[in-house]
């Protein structure tokens, strides 16, 4: 059988279970995700070592590698507690999004029923097999895997621990793509008809390929690059904590700012400080020339720093004239994802809520809050900054459609 | 210039362009379209001219076609009256969707926005360049049209017309493609930097064409192949009206039934009567071999025949066993746009509109209602048999999206 052949069959049998997926109860989707923790679980041995045979052959990669690839008893406890965390939210299918009654007697629904047959591809955690199966399932949707070639073992022994113990559900459900071959990828992403949309989990070049070659509908992230504006009318403090935070926390994340925008007004008192700030905790600053001779261990920005997601302790800084210009900014150089503004002014907060057009904008709050988890949507298979579907941090509604059910008693059109 | 490089200036203007009507009131919008259909109305002598021209070009093409083409003095005022219908529909832009706040006093809403640009694609029928205008118009999205180019002076005339109009508009958001060149259609759907989806109007054979290759997500519906299913329960003098209006009211559109079905118990006493009655209307009946006993007058079916959408007076007929006989032939030969049942059965009526997954699933009413005005929208760009972002009749909230507007006081993520 062709590498080609193999991957239709995979996806076609996907797509036949799909339905019987698609009308299971709410209890057996649970049943089978807590199956699923308790056999992660008990078959802990076994996952750590298929993991130390990707392990050892990944020897010589650099370590961030090697971690993101390192499955460990705590980490294999985290994928259990995540699918029973799946399991505790609540069934976005059949959910009865609107309702309304037309004057001839119609009775029209908009219910929430699941998109089908979704395929995740990604790169090295193999946690991911474990967190996407279950948000899949859970929404009703067939899924098909594609993880990454260095994390082979471990992924096809996560699948096959996940689908033995969840019986209950359609065998063909839980689909992993078992071969390395990269060529694989790309047959995937051929199959429209029998897959419904692409997710990709992974870097910016990973999700470019997948864009340019899938002929399936994909919702991506391309990058972040998030902006933090501060206001002439902020709370200079609160800048300062905003700003920490949204840099610092965790500088190697998409909703982490890579640019600092600062009102002329307030930059002279609240720059220097917060340039030491930042420094103090690691952070390269680059300006522009007026934030240079504020904050003199700044080097210069060049014009692609604008438009670079660091995902590291760097920040660019730009001091602006007016908020008008902080939005031209980040309209010309963010990628959409989160941008905030800090600001005591009720008309400044509307007009970059109103004009800022990213799939989140704060006021007062830190971008690092663009994330399923903080939303409450209690899971999150990723973030889209598509403008199609889903924008934003995408829960288990977002791996919805929804479908119109109308009941009559014997209506014609007239 | 090359047609390239026009194609892009005029989308690349239109994205420019599109944050200002974004953000335009609800009152200049609906200025602006009542402002186009008084223009309508007092240009009619000139569009009359213009498209007498256009019509004259396509002499010796089928009388439908040049039905299509033809504009008179009632589809202006059609065309005008449409405009004024659109502005006093509510404006969706601004709306919020749901709001919610979080244990730590971030408050989140999610806001309706327009989609940005959207490029409409369609064939010979001008009025589309008016109707496509004002939707977009309302909704908030610069729109870049390309009309059939036998329409060629038609459309331009009404985009002129329009364009003067609603000069508070800002200039740009109203984007005609000026050439009949069709390589024109192949520039347009590569600007997937400037333009959000391509929603195409028209053929099954152009939808295709475009979404093979457009670079652009496409919201299309390729077919109607909707089905109607009698069943055992059904109160058979109700199955009969809905029948007839479902294939005989308008047969040339997509919510128009293409297959009956009916369930084996009921066949003998509800078919021969249907048949004669749908014949006297002028249908041709092409049946299964059971069908074809109790009505001699139907030829049999071939299996080409149970997949086609004929749009005509012709109506093909199988008897099932059971429900899920009927269920499963709607997923085999259906094309998900529609489907109906007729029964006074509640277990049945449930099992069918939980296990046929079409955009609209009907109890007991036709599936000619399978419409964006008779769903009550007010509006309709189009039907979407996609799964992803809008399914079934769009109306002008299906032309936006939203993004996330977060509101604290200060909070940052631990």
């Amino acid at each position: 059988m062709t590498l080609e052949q193999e991957i239709i069959d995979l996806c076609r049998t996907a797509r036949r279970a799909a339905p019987a997926l698609a009308r299971a109860s709410t209890d057996a989707k649970n049943d089978a995700l807590r199956a699923g923790a308790a056999a992660l679980r008990s078959r802990q041995t076994e996952l750590l070592a298929a993991n130390a045979i990707d392990v050892a052959a990944a020897t010589g990669s650099p370590p961030a590698f090697i971690d993101r690839l390192t499955l460990t008893a705590s980490r294999i406890e985290a994928m259990a507690a995540g699918l029973e965390q799946v399991a505790d939210l609540p069934d976005p299918v059949g959910e009865v999004i609107t309702q309304w009654t037309r004057p001839n007697g119609l009775e029209i629904r908009q219910v929430r029923v699941p998109l089908g047959v979704i395929g995740i591809i990604y790169e090295s955690r193999p946690n991911v097999t474990a967190d996407a199966a279950a948000l899949c399932l859970k929404s009703g949707n067939a899924v098909v895997l594609r993880g990454g070639s260095e994390a082979f073992r471990t992924n096809c022994l996560i699948a096959d621990v996940l689908s033995e113990a969840a019986s209950a559900i359609p065998p063909g459900c839980l689909a992993l793509v078992r071969t390395t071959d990269r060529e694989a990828v790309r047959a995937l992403l051929r199959q429209s008809d029998f897959i419904d949309v692409i997710i990709p989990r992974g870097g910016e070049e990973l999700i470019r390929a997948i864009t340019e070659t899938s002929r399936i509908p994909v919702i991506q992230h391309f990058s972040g690059v998030c902006q933090l504006y501060v206001d002439r009318a902020a709370d200079l403090a609160m800048a300062e904590r905003l700003c920490m935070n949204a840099k610092v926390q965790r500088p190697g994340v998409c909703n982490a700012i890579e640019n600092l925008l600062v009102h002329r007004e307030v930059a002279a008192r609240f720059l220097p400080a917060m340039a030491a700030r930042l420094e103090a905790a690691g952070v390269e600053l680059r300006g522009c020339p007026e934030t240079c001779r504020l904050v003199p261990t700044a080097r210069p920005a060049s014009e692609a720093d604008w438009s670079t997601e660091y995902l590291d302790l760097v920040l660019s800084v730009k001091i602006v004239a007016s908020i008008d210009e902080a939005i031209a900014f980040i309209r010309r150089y963010g990628s959409g994802l989160a941008d905030a503004i800090v600001t005591t002014d009720q008309a400044a907060a509307d007009r970059f809520t109103g004009d800022v057009d990213s799939a989140a904008v704060f006021v007062n709050a830190s971008t690092r809050f663009t994330d399923g988890f903080e939303f409450g949507f209690g899971a999150e298979i990723g973030i889209s900054t598509n403008r199609l579907h889903a924008r934003g941090p995408m829960g288990l509604r977002e791996l919805t459609t929804y479908k119109y059910v109308v009941r009559g008693d014997g209506q014609v059109r007239g």
